[in-house]
């Protein structure tokens, strides 16, 4: 019985990449775990960046100073 | 000091059926724990139907493919 | 599809008294939203005195002092 | 590691408060714990008044009825 | 910046299986989403069966009856 | 009606550290937003390092390899 809660800033995501983490989530469960995907949930969360700090700062203000979260 | 928190599929529930919601649980608090209902707090958090994963499928493509969670 | 997580300090809470709580959730969502019970997961977390605030205080302090969360 | 996640009812929060707090709880993990800021996570969640409830109420209805959460 | 929540059932999860998938969740973030992992925390929270409802009952219930949770 | 959740690794925090993040924590709302404290509640859990991944990686290794989450 998995449940998992995804929280992330809301940033371009799309419905496919939303529905690719849904799955690749839940094969990992099952592969992993040997889980039942029919007891596993997987909820998305987007944050707005006004609503998310990092290291003290919105990450509205990082943004607009050019700090990205993309791996380099 | 009970916090509950719901998360369900965002699917036409109306403002009394949160209402109702809310006082159920309280009550059951107070009923089976004796739990004085001034600390007791009910969060209700609606997600898309996008946002949701259920055996490794978005919601919003169960429902389109006319799967319920309608109890039968 | 609801999950149900109550958080709640640890207080002499049984066994029997948890699967009531299981029971009467699940059943309201099942009255109040016609949802199939095979889709409704609750998760209980109880919490240690010291790790609960309330008010600026500890919880665990506040029972040292004779203050209680019962219905009066 | 600290994640820190605040959930409070919809009313009127500017973004000038919400860098406040981000700030406010960030430093306070510095200061007690000499956790590094930038390893701490603070992720705001405004909940709509319909679907916060208190000691049974929806918290819409407590302020229709002139209740408040303000400090005294 | 993703947070990502992990509650399972307490059923013999072992330290290795637990990196499993904090290494593959973590990757699906950088593949599909291109995330910084250095920004992705996964948290694993395991629940004991006697605070784990589903369907009504107590996952412990479930157990003792031979239910599982495994993939069939 | 603020609710503050904190997660952060277990790492050798004291009783009266945790106090005085509550109650910093809940001056932090009275200030700012003007919030009854009587309606703040604050829940700390603390979370074991095979149980918190970063980047990857169970913090327990990160540990072991000498890397710290503390303020240079």
């Amino acid at each position: 019985m998995p449940f998992i809660k995804i929280e992330l800033t809301k940033e371009h995501i799309t419905r496919e990449q939303k529905q690719q983490l849904i799955k690749g989530i839940t094969d990992l469960f099952t592969t992993i775990l040997n889980k039942d995907p029919h007891l596993t949930h997987v909820v998305i969360q987007e944050v707005e960046l006004d609503d998310w700090g990092y290291a003290g700062e919105q990450v509205s203000i990082l943004r607009e100073n050019g700090i990205t979260a993309d791996k380099k």
